[in-house]
């Protein structure tokens, strides 16, 4: 049980979370419900998204979120950008940190930016650079690893030739997505095994959908090889794109129980935690599918 | 990843799934199900229960049920039997292995059974005593092992005692209960690193529910540590007693998934198994709640 003490949450139901519900949250209530999860201990929050609308137009309200929301100096707030205009968007915003992203597979970064993998590295390079000009960090999501919906498995050769790229254009975090929620522990196991020989351990960070239920314990998996950072969204907001009606990011709420019943500090406060996720089932009108919520709905 | 190659799976969906579903399924389902479920390769069903219909009105057709289906030759058909009277009606209707029931904390033990611990063992005495005379095997569960819902946290200590008297009694295995699904993976690895040596880890089997979403990491953790027999219900079928709404026993479906998904063998039929899976839901006319029926209900 050589585990980490502490571990690092980076909240995305914002974002990925909520780019996955179908029902528009109006600016004002995403405000309040970033300015609760403010509240709550957690260190970094990625907040929305500078995609185009066209893409995701729950997140269209971006610039007025960011703007929106009250800055608590101790967190960093956060926000995609898929390329320069976006950065530009978020920068104007005054955004903490930039996330980059793409695929570590062909098909699924083709159908989810509209390039090649070896045409996305110049754009995100591009940005890289001006996020540094403007001293703001970049971190860089790596989608697919575990497995693509097109492809399948992805080889670790070909996700080390995307994140080496990225890491070379100065990120200053990795989060390896297991966009599909198909990783198993043993995958888990041998990517690490790895990648943390590979990799400064205090560059990575691990996101895991839990599609097929295999999110927490691939977590385990991962505190076993020293991994101290994972994302997640509240609640387990947000669904599978995939399949509807599946789970999509491993819950919060649940991450940060199983952490602290394992003696894992977050510095996070589950009870203000549990409190913002009533706030957002109220905004959507349905329970959230968490196994907390479950149980805090029953009562 | 020092795994075992096979785990063995005890399917108690017909027992401990549906006595914590409300809606009474007409014996003739239950049966075909039983069927259903003898087709996917499980090797071990524990079809119902022989406790007092006052107690448990879902199964107070235990006879019925276990005259009425098909025996595999290959599975062993079990049934849950709480005293000598249980028992008789158990061995009339022919079932190959018994279940016996206690807790390790008393007020659990008081609540369930009516009964002190030290009141309970004699019962449980005169019952694998019989069973032993009529060549049955007895199975021992013993409940809130890794916590009570009425006093907390039960010593280690504690759970020996109990588990060291069925030993004595001589149960062929022991399974071992998180009744209220509040154990941790941490504390799963501080009970098994002093349980695999003080028992024989082939007569130990981990039964885990899914409450607050660990489940499928504590199986995990037991793996590290050799365990190769695990309790699950399909589906997820029955929920928690004490937490409506919220998850019951660790789904078997979800727990076959991890475990190929891992390199492990079950010998059970995946799609076999969602086929017996949608059945039920269609019994029940609603959802089962596991991750895998979640993404097959989606597709």
């Amino acid at each position: 049980m050589n585990w980490p003490e502490k571990v690092t949450i980076k909240e995305v139901g914002p974002r990925d979370g909520l780019q996955n519900e179908k029902v528009i949250i109006p600016t004002q209530r995403k405000i309040d419900w970033i300015n609760q999860l403010s509240d709550t201990g957690l260190s970094y929050i990625e907040a929305t998204s500078f995609v185009h609308p066209k893409w995701i137009p729950q997140l269209s309200d971006a610039v007025e979120v960011a703007k929106g929301i009250n800055r608590n100096p101790d967190i960093t707030y956060a926000a995609l950008v898929p390329n320069q205009r976006g950065l530009e968007s978020a920068l104007e915003a005054d955004i903490d940190e930039i996330s980059v992203f793409m695929s570590s597979s062909e098909t699924h970064n083709l159908k989810n930016i509209n390039k090649t993998i070896s045409d996305t590295f110049p754009v995100l390079k591009e940005v890289i650079d001006s996020a540094a000009r403007s001293r703001k960090s970049v971190r860089g999501y790596v989608s697919t690893v575990f497995g693509c919906p097109y492809e399948g498995e992805v080889s670790i050769e070909q996700v080390f030739k995307v994140c080496d790229q990225l890491f070379e254009y100065g990120i200053n975090e990795l989060s390896l997505g297991d966009t599909i929620g198909v990783a198993s522990p043993r995958q888990v196991a041998l990517f690490l095994e790895q990648a943390v020989k590979r990799y400064d351990i205090d560059r990575i960070a691990l996101h895991f959908h839990d599609t097929r239920g295999m999110a927490l314990a691939n977590v385990l998996k991962s505190l076993d090889y020293g991994i101290k950072t994972f994302d997640s969204a509240l609640g387990g907001l947000g669904g599978c794109p995939y399949a509807p009606g599946a789970s999509g990011n491993v819950a919060t709420d649940d991450l940060i129980h199983m952490l602290h019943n394992m003696g894992i500090h977050t510095g996070i406060d589950q009870g203000k935690l549990i409190g913002a996720a009533s706030m957002m089932q109220r905004f959507l009108e349905k329970p959230l599918p968490s196994h907390q919520m479950a149980v805090y709905n029953a009562q």
